[in-house]
């Protein structure tokens, strides 16, 4: 497995798993429709053309999705760079994945679980909404020790991904993102998808806060330059960059989140590649229980990326502006 | 396990994890405003009045959710009905579960599978994005054999309840859908939560058909009655009543999804209990394909509910009005 600056994943293809697929059927679906065009002045109209079409609309915010461009567009950009300087040794930060087997303590005992389901004491039905609670209780002792984060707080995923959408879905269509730029597309995508955005234009969707992160910056945004975000998407250490936000960094984001009122969504899939001081959580960061979610995922930490495990820290502190509690 | 007119689950835990908890700790927390309001007299506001609030405004259409009530209220009418008549043996169709043990058959092979993942042959990181093929084949042959349907209609998932919810973001916002009544309350639970529908009155929602279904019309709905419906619904053996649509009944749905442009959502997931001549599939019926999608799942044919495996068909000759392919 590879470190955080070489191998973060842009996407990986359980995002949305429905909505993958539409966009490459959509990529394949727009090239037949191309060719129709082509064919307009043939007089007897092509088989397709008549085909039974329902009535029912195609959801127009599905339509805005541009997630078949981002790959080949990489694709596109490394060959030419590789044709001008031949010798390069390309990083890619396309799809990222894990590669080595997992450690046979964890696949000992989901063998011996599966093997339980088979006997009358081992059997479970339907699991506990939340997530076992040993397993929160694990993950809140293991990762939020002493940051008064308890298993309550804990929800157990399949995956920090899959979550994302989840979270997209409760804040619904009405709030405006703000997101890193460079960041990982699955922010942005299920912004899309929820109709929280515009149209793409220029490379951007209207009505989402874009947050320039570069060298000049020390990958770190501007908090002054947005204007306004209901939600902001925050990953660190971020996927693609690597760049990992400092205390004082991420104190001034959730002081920033405070005065305005907004609530940052905190992936922090990476966190285990942190070596030196920069927190791994945002809640080791005062007053973080009131505006931050947090986000997480075994993919990279255990290196298990088809297995789909993940959580997400919603703390009870955390209200939206009627009282009421986003968990 | 019992048969479907006595067991078939009205509500499970996993439909929408997340909204699932957002229920119930809204129904906690509905209950606390309430003392609040009765504290009002009290001269310094109680500690709950003065935390924090974010800025962001909760999702209407989350707020719109009855989702608290159905239990309590089932309960309620069940220690009434006891009350009034104490010998009465009650058949709750409250939440089914499956309680049996699970074929060693198939723990095994889900061991076998998860000690692979420790060796470099068997490691696997991130899945196929539709379900492995293998997998897609076995259902394609198994469960529509001569039907027309192929392994890349399938598309592998987590369980039908999840994919209804996942079919309602596909369709967005300005779809009107139908539903049997009684029905499964997924179907409606996730049109609210997409915004589909006006608010709760008189126990329905506003902008959703609610196609009667009782002892009076044999179970199955007068389809003239409905006005107009993008989506319709139909759940077979039906979640709760256990009725299972005709062939007749059923090329009766599909004609009028066709003359209408509807597009059908069949659930399936109780198909295996049928031993007559009732379709197990929609795709028995002749043109389904143009007009129908089939989510079904082996929580109920395996008996492993909390394993969470099912499917989704959805034919390459199912089109939005567009001709764009729905999958």
């Amino acid at each position: 497995m590879n470190g955080p600056t070489v191998s973060v994943s842009l996407n990986s293809p359980q995002f949305l798993a429905r909505n993958s697929f539409i966009s490459s059927s959509k990529l394949k679906t727009d090239t037949s429709r191309r060719s129709l065009g082509i064919c307009k002045c043939v007089s007897s109209p092509p088989a397709e053309q008549t085909a039974y079409t329902t009535k029912v609309s195609r959801n127009a915010n599905m339509a805005k999705l541009q997630a078949g461009y981002l790959f080949p567009e990489i694709a596109r950009r490394r060959a030419a760079h590789l044709l001008k300087y031949p010798d390069a040794q390309v990083i890619s930060l396309g799809i990222g994945d894990t590669t080595e087997p997992i450690p046979d303590i964890i696949t000992n005992a989901m063998a011996e679980r599966a093997c339980a389901l088979s006997t009358v004491e081992g059997y479970s039905g339907y699991g506990a909404e939340q997530g076992e609670k040993k397993l929160r209780s694990a993950i809140a002792s293991a990762y939020y020790k002493d940051l008064g984060i308890d298993e309550s707080d804990i929800f157990v995923s399949d995956g920090a991904k899959c979550d994302i959408s989840r979270l997209q879905v409760l804040f619904g269509s009405s709030v405006k993102i703000a997101v890193q730029d460079p960041s990982y597309p699955a922010y942005v995508d299920s912004s899309v998808i929820m109709g929280q955005t515009g149209l793409y234009e220029n490379q951007r969707y209207s009505n989402i806060e874009y947050m320039r992160c570069d060298p000049q910056n020390g990958f770190f945004p501007d908090l002054s330059l947005i204007s306004n975000a209901d939600v902001i998407f925050f990953c660190s250490p971020n996927n693609p960059t690597g760049s990992a936000a400092t205390r004082e960094q991420l104190t001034q984001l959730v002081q920033y989140a405070k005065k305005t009122g907004s609530i940052i969504v905190y992936d922090s899939a990476y966190a285990m590649y942190i070596s030196d001081d920069c927190p791994r959580s945002i809640f080791e960061i005062d007053g973080a229980k009131e505006v931050a979610i947090e986000t997480s995922s075994f993919s990279k930490y255990a290196g298990f990326t088809g297995v789909r495990l993940g959580w997400t820290v919603v703390p009870k502190e955390l209200l939206f502006s009627d009282g009421f509690p986003v968990a």
